[in-house]
């Protein structure tokens, strides 16, 4: 691209965002789900992203305010809305974590997350936060992913899972486990404010991978490290009863 | 590999974490250092990996306990412990963000680090980290990384900036920008605990990037998008005043 292009390209991207910070646009409510028991980087990952959106005004919301605890319990998260105090989001971002295992009969979220899912615009998980979304009913017969570990327990609850990275249907988008949630929301960013604006993003977040092994899935990591990884998920969930 | 080696393989993997949990092993303290400004993923994606680590124990720490904002300020994060009260971690992390610049000058912060540098196994940083490591004069005549767009002023502090992901000096690990942070987390890992337990941790957060474009890095993205970024980030940089 010569440079003129490169100064014009570059002045109707700021004029754009300026045109956001002069309130021309409206906000676009994000809210993300925060519990105890929570894998951080579900939620983070996917913030870090959707929270440099043009208009984008994220809201962390749980079942009470103040700070809950990560599943290890060494990171604290602030709970800054209760879950009532935000009714109508345009994206409802629900992470996961062990700690999803004690909401899956949470009448109080999974009817919350029922109803603001009737007017979002987007509605979507990360890892296990899919578990809550089929729980909540939003998946019945629908494709969908989650952590690797949690493909029987999403079938179990009426949805289709794929092994995909990223799975899309209709307004609902389904990531996979943990860092999957970055990917996603690259993907949502390029839907909601189209692909210059995503891989600005990206830049911002140096997103340019390169990840020492290649041990990222089921698929490719050795099987050895995949069995002990199932023999051990398997001990530590039961560090984390199932709600009733 | 046949079932049986597999076998053995994961058994002897669960007998090291088996063994961590009845205590036979040392505590591992892992110091990750937060502030007001603070990009949150710098910190949050290298905690999610080392804090698996065998026998890791992450304490978050800053200028006085209680919640500190990230950049945007739609983030809390719990700072648990002052910095006085880690005397010395065997890993030191300081992540980065706009708030790095209003610390160049704290006294009190760089001699810490500067102090529990001396006795850290490790001493890392993501992203801007490296300007507050380069401010307490760790940095002087070495390679280091930090995000793209701040390689000059890394210069400015005696450093010999590189553009690569991962930089490695001795014990010293400065990654690139904000996301860089995961893949410096597991190349620490590796050296720590091993390649089999870092691509179990790779494999527990599905660290199987497929960003939906190629535009991670300066090198990568197209021009106007790069120019962009840099002309959005000069505006953003002056709403967050260096300290004296």
């Amino acid at each position: 691209m010569p440079p003129c292009d490169v100064q014009v390209a570059a002045a109707a991207f700021s004029r754009a965002h300026a045109a956001r910070e002069q309130g021309e646009k409206q906000v676009m409510e994000i809210a993300i789900v925060l519990f105890d028991g929570i894998t951080a980087l579900d939620a983070i990952g996917p913030y870090e992203i959707l929270s440099r959106l043009p208009g984008a005004e994220v809201k962390f919301a749980g079942k009470q305010r103040g700070v809950v605890r990560t599943d290890n319990k060494s990171l604290g998260l602030s709970v800054d809305y209760t879950l009532e105090e935000i009714a109508a989001p345009e994206i409802l971002l629900v992470p996961g974590g062990f700690g999803t295992r004690s909401l899956m009969n949470d009448t109080r979220l999974l009817e919350w997350i029922r109803g603001v899912h009737r007017t979002t615009r987007w509605t979507t998980s990360v890892c296990t936060g899919a578990l809550l979304l089929a729980a909540a009913e939003l998946l019945e017969g629908l494709e969908a992913t989650t952590h690797w570990l949690e493909r029987e327990t999403l079938a179990r609850y009426g949805a289709r899972p794929v092994a995909r990275r990223v799975v899309q249907q209709g307004k609902i988008v389904t990531a996979a486990g943990v860092s999957a949630g970055i990917d996603m929301a690259l993907t949502l960013a390029a839907e909601i404010a189209g692909a210059d604006v995503a891989q600005a993003l990206q830049l911002g977040i140096e997103y340019d991978p390169q990840p020492p092994f290649a041990a990222g899935s089921p698929e490719k990591a050795p099987a050895a490290i995949v069995a002990a990884a199932r023999s051990r998920a398997a001990a530590r969930a039961a560090q984390f009863p199932l709600g009733v």
